[in-house]
C-alpha cells in the first residue's frame, strides 16, 4: 500500500481537490458509496482475475464462510447499486463524480498498490443517452489534466467500438469478433508483424487482414480520419453508426477548442467487453511508454445485474495514486505545490506565548496558514524547526512587545515586512506599512 | 453504514473540506496512513469491545486463520505506527491532521455508523512536548467549529486528570483511582445522589465523599476555577503542576480571545485510561442531550506498544459522521451549502449543441459551475430538469446564436443577466452589461 511522508502528500492532496474542483465545475454531483458492500453485488459484475483479488472482510467472531461483506475493488459496481436504489431521488441523466480508494488483493508493482484511489465521473441516463455527452466526459477529464499544469501535453485517444463491429459484420466475421478485439487490443504492446501472425492463426484471409490492419492504422485529425472511414464505402448501419457518433463526438471537443488535444484513434479498444460505442484513452504523447492514464467509455446498460431497467451511460476514470507515482517518477509536475506553510510565529520566551497566540489567531482568521512555535530550546533550534514548516517568521521578544512592532523574515530572500502589534488587533486593517 | 444522496452528499463535503482548511490554516500536515493495517499492530492498542468491533480483511483464497489484516477502528493506532516508521522524515513536534473513515463492526444505532469519518489533529513530541500545544489542539477544533456557522454556540469544558490523580494521592485513594475515575466519568449520566452512593459503596467515608463531588461541581471561568482550586489548600506535587497546567491552557486560550467558548470543568475525564493530562470536550450547551461533540486531551506516549522511544502527544478528534447527522436532525447549520451549480446550458436544437459545449467550456473558465442540457427532450422538459440542478439557465436557440446576445434566468428571481456571445470569446471580459 502507498503511504506518503507529509510533503508528498499534500502534493497528492492537491491533485485530488483539483479533481473535485474541475469535476464540480463541470456539474457532476460527488458521492459516496460506503467501501464495505455486500459480496454478492460486487461479485454480479467482478470475475476471473478480479474475483480472486477482492478483499473480503469479517468480523472478529464470524467465520470466513459466511464473509457476506467485501471491500469494492471499483466505482461502477457500488455506483450502478447505488443508482437502482436511489432512482426516485436522482435527476437523470445523472452526473456523478466518485473520488475515492478501491481495494485489490492483486501482486504489488511499480506503480500500482492495492489501496488505489480512482476519480471517477459518469453520466448516466435513464433508458437512452444522447451521444453528445459522450464529449462532456472527455472535455471534462482534459480540463481536469490542464488543471494539473505538467510539464508535457495530454492527448485523447478516441475511437467507437461500433465502427469494428460494424466492420467485422460487414466482413461476416462476427462469430470471430471476440478473437479480433483481443489481436487489435493487444496491437499496440507488439510489433505490427505478430499482429498480422495472430491475424493468420485466426485463419482470416489476406485482403481481410489488409483491411483490419488499414482500420486499426486510421489516426489524426476528425476531418482526415471521418474522411477516410467514409471512402471505406462500408454501408453496415453498425458501422454508419459508428462513424457518424465519432464525427459528432470529436466535432463537439473541436467546438470547445480542444482541436490540438484529440485524436481520432481506430487502435483504442478498451478491453474486451463492457464497452459498446465511444471509447477513449489519455496518453502523455512523449511518454508513451507510460501507457494510459485515463480511459473510459459508452457501456449500454449500467445496472443490469440488479434491474431490468436499463441505464445506458458514458464514464471515464482517472488512476490518481498511479498517475501520482508517474508523475513524480517523471517530474512532470509543472509547479510542485507548496506544502510550506505562510507562517511561524516564534516567541523567544514563555513570556510572549500570549502574543503569539494572539498574533497566530488573527493571522489564522486572514486566512494565512500559521504555526507557532513553542518548545523550550534555542532561539537557533527554533528558526531551524520553522524553516522546514513555513516560509517566514515571526519572531516575538521583549523587544517586539514593547516596541509593538512584528517582523515578518521571508526564510528564502531573508526580506523582513513590518506588521504593526496594534493594528494587529484591527483585523481588517492588519497589513500595516 | 452512512450513504448520502447528492445533496446532502455536498453538505456534508462542505464540512469536510472546512475542517481540513482550518487544521491545514492552523499549520497541521495532512496524512493518510492506508485503511488496512496488519491486525497485530492494530490490536497491540484494542482491547474488549473493540477487539470484538474490528473487521478482519481476506483474500478469497485465504484463510480466515491466517487473516493478518483488518480494517483501522481509529486514526490512533496507525499514526503511532506512521511516526515510528517515519520518524526520521518528520519534524518534532510533528502536527499532523487525518481525516478519513474508519472501521467498527458494533451494533448499529442513531447516528453511528460502521463506517465513520474521524478528523483527528494531534502533535507529537519527542521525549517532551511542552503544555502550551494543549492550547494550540483547543484553539484548532473551536476554529474549526466557528467556520461550520452552526446556529448554536459551542463550549469548550476543559480538565486536567493530574488534579484528580493528585487529590486521591493527597487522600491516599490512589489503589482505589481506577473505581474513582469511572464512577466520575458516569458522573454526569445519573444522578448526584447516585454518585454519592457509588462512592459510599466503593466504602468512601462522608468527608471524602464530599471532597470529591466538591471537585467536580467545580465549573467556570478560568479566573474562578483557579482561585477555588488554590483554595483547596492541597500540597501534593501531581495537583499543582495539574491546577498550573490548567491554567496555562486556559490563559492561552483567552489571549486568542476565545473566553466565551470555554470553561474550566473538573467533572471532565474522558474514560478510563490512555488520557494523562489536559482533557477536554466540546458540547453544544443549548443541546445537551447531545452529549459530546469533540473531545481529546494529552497522553504521556503515543507508541509505547512499538518502540522504547518517548513520544508524548496531544490530540483531539471531531466525529464527523455522527457531528453530521446530529447537525442535519437538529437543523443547525446556520446556512444550508449550495449544492445547486451556477448554469445550465439549454441548447433548443442539435444546432446549438456546438454554441452550447463553447458557452460551456468558457464559463467553467471562469470557475463557473456549468452543466449542459443535452436531453432530446421538449423545452419545457429540459428547463425543469436544469431547475434541479442550477440556479441560472441560459437558453440557446437559433435566436440567440443570430443575435449574439445570450440571457442567463436566474431560476429562483427570474431576473435576466444579458451576455453578449461575441465578448463570450473573449474570457477577459466576459461578463458584459
Amino acid at each position: 500500500m502507498q503511504e506518503l511522508l507529509p510533503g508528498d502528500q499534500s502534493t497528492f492532496n492537491n491533485l485530488k481537490t483539483k479533481i473535485a474542483e474541475v469535476y464540480h465545475l463541470s456539474g457532476y454531483q460527488e458521492i459516496e458509496t460506503p467501501a464495505i458492500e455486500r459480496t454478492d453485488i460486487l461479485l454480479a459484475k467482478a470475475g476471473g482475475d478480479t474475483e480472486k483479488q477482492i478483499y473480503k472482510v469479517i468480523k472478529t467472531s464470524e467465520s470466513a464462510d459466511k464473509a457476506d461483506q467485501a471491500l469494492r475493488f471499483d466505482h461502477t459496481v457500488p455506483l450502478a447499486r447505488y443508482v437502482v436504489e436511489h432512482e426516485n431521488d436522482l435527476s437523470f441523466p445523472f452526473k456523478v463524480a466518485q473520488i475515492g480508494p478501491n481495494y485489490r488483493g492483486e501482486r504489488a508493482q511499480k506503480g500500482r498498490f492495492r489501496e488505489f484511489y480512482q476519480c471517477d465521473i459518469d453520466i448516466i441516463g435513464r433508458d437512452q443517452l444522447p451521444i453528445a455527452y459522450d464529449a462532456d466526459i472527455i472535455s471534462t477529464l482534459l480540463q481536469t489534466f490542464d488543471s494539473f499544469e505538467l510539464d508535457t501535453p495530454v492527448l485523447a485517444r478516441i475511437s467507437n467500438r461500433k465502427i469494428l463491429s460494424g466492420l467485422l459484420s460487414h466482413l461476416s466475421l462476427t462469430d470471430k469478433s471476440k478473437e479480433i478485439h483481443s489481436i487489435i487490443d493487444h496491437a499496440e504492446k507488439v510489433t505490427p508483424e505478430k499482429t498480422k501472425f495472430d491475424f493468420e492463426q485466426l485463419g482470416l484471409d489476406q485482403p481481410t487482414i489488409k483491411k483490419l490492419l488499414n482500420l486499426i492504422d486510421l489516426r489524426g485529425s476528425r476531418s482526415e480520419v471521418i474522411a477516410a472511414l467514409n471512402n471505406l464505402d462500408i454501408i453496415d448501419p453498425l458501422f454508419l453508426e459508428g462513424v457518424n457518433e465519432l464525427d459528432q463526438v470529436l466535432y463537439l471537443l473541436e467546438s470547445t477548442g480542444l482541436t490540438d488535444q484529440i485524436s481520432a484513434d481506430l487502435q483504442i479498444i478498451r478491453g474486451l467487453d463492457y464497452y459498446t460505442g465511444t471509447v477513449f484513452e489519455f496518453i502523455l504523447p512523449e511518454h508513451k511508454n507510460i501507457g494510459s492514464v485515463c480511459g473510459g467509455g459508452r457501456y449500454e446498460n449500467l445496472a443490469s445485474h440488479f434491474t431490468e431497467k436499463k441505464f445506458p451511460g458514458v464514464g471515464g476514470s482517472i488512476g490518481l495514486t498511479r498517475l501520482f507515482y508517474i508523475l513524480n517518477e517523471k517530474h512532470l509536475l509543472l509547479t510542485t505545490p507548496e506544502h510550506l506553510i505562510d507562517y511561524a510565529v516564534i516567541p523567544i520566551s514563555e513570556r510572549e506565548y500570549d502574543e503569539a497566540f494572539n498574533v497566530a489567531a488573527k493571522l489564522r482568521r486572514k486566512h494565512r496558514s500559521t504555526t507557532i512555535v513553542l518548545t523550550d530550546k534555542k532561539l537557533g533550534d527554533k528558526i531551524s524547526y520553522a524553516t522546514k514548516l513555513a516560509r517566514s517568521g515571526i519572531i516575538i521578544g521583549e523587544e517586539e512587545v514593547n516596541s509593538k512592532i512584528l517582523k515578518a523574515k521571508d526564510f528564502t530572500t531573508g526580506e523582513t515586512t513590518e506588521l504593526n502589534i496594534e493594528v494587529v488587533s484591527n483585523p481588517e486593517d492588519f497589513w500595516a506599512d
